[in-house]
């Protein structure tokens, strides 16, 4: 038995889907990167790479009311969260807040609460430095599809990459799809 | 240096004169508990055992929308903030939110940004369970007004007990007031 925690934007909740989504309906003509070419973690950072660059058009997409909470689900999360919390482990969702958007903590609860259930309310922890959060004497991972989570903390989780296009190739434990948790976090937890 | 874990409720926002004053508001003849009567942790708690019982007109309160943005300061609590970040502490706000209020989260974020300031923001850590909070390899203290805080983990911190009326018995390291706070959290961080 171990602590899970699940970070929500890329992990349960598609980000990528929906920021793309956004910039298709915005200018049919404008550039726009497919989920299979995104490299960089940062839409943003990608965006601004691109000719016209985008990155002020993901920015307000990302800061706009209702973006995060009209984000569809990453296929498999909501039974694999339940699936691990019947199976004994203590699952948390763990993100960290846009830091300048009124919208982003509010609809990030109001997501968790419509897609996977008022239960998972009391298990949401928000917190801009996930290296604070963890549990001595249990098991711990940390979900996630960012690369390189530092913050003031030695971190007490493994980290596993939730796969995406921006961390191929990043080495480290990684769960490719929610179908094959019991493969990847079983032996972790 | 070290790492300061600060709740809001009763330690920077006065969530109990919040609420007298709501209940006050309300009706000048119902019984009203002083904030030096106050003897249980939970307001609700206490009052169901005046008469005529008024905890239902509590949770009415504490779930009404406004009552967490409203709440005022408690005295120095701004001002020991920024003095524990100027001193090089790590200082976090750690704040465990209602279950059932879609309120109360985006309001406790707002009342940081307005009372605090936005640079505060990123320093919220919202958690049910605070014992999943902290650092390895860092002194840490949780300054919390609430007595015998349990939680999945064995804590990495020091309880400070933020004084209270309702937690005046309590044994352990205490905080009377803000102003005392380079005597009693210094040595711990």
């Amino acid at each position: 038995m171990g602590l899970a925690l699940i970070d929500q934007d890329g992990v349960v909740a598609d980000f990528e889907q929906g920021l793309l989504d956004k910039l298709s309906e915005r200018n049919d003509d404008a550039p726009r990167i497919e989920l299979a070419d995104r490299r960089i973690f940062s839409a943003r950072e990608q965006y601004e790479q691109v000719s016209p660059p985008r990155h002020d058009e993901v920015d307000a997409i990302m800061h706009a009311e209702g973006f995060y909470a009209g984000l569809p689900e990453i296929p498999g999360a909501k039974k694999a969260l339940n699936q691990m919390a019947e199976a004994g482990h203590e699952v948390f969702l763990c993100t960290a807040p846009l830091k300048d958007s009124p919208w982003c903590i509010p609809e990030k609860v109001g997501w968790v609460v419509a897609h996977l259930g008022p239960e998972w309310l009391p298990r949401i922890i928000i917190t801009r430095d996930k290296t604070l959060i963890g549990a001595r004497h249990l098991p711990c991972v940390l979900v996630d599809d960012r690369p390189g989570i530092t913050g003031l903390a030695e971190p007490l989780w493994t980290h596993v990459l939730f796969h995406a296009a921006y961390n191929q190739r990043e080495d480290g434990p990684r769960l490719s799809c929610w179908e094959d948790w019991p493969d990847v976090l079983g032996p972790l937890l």
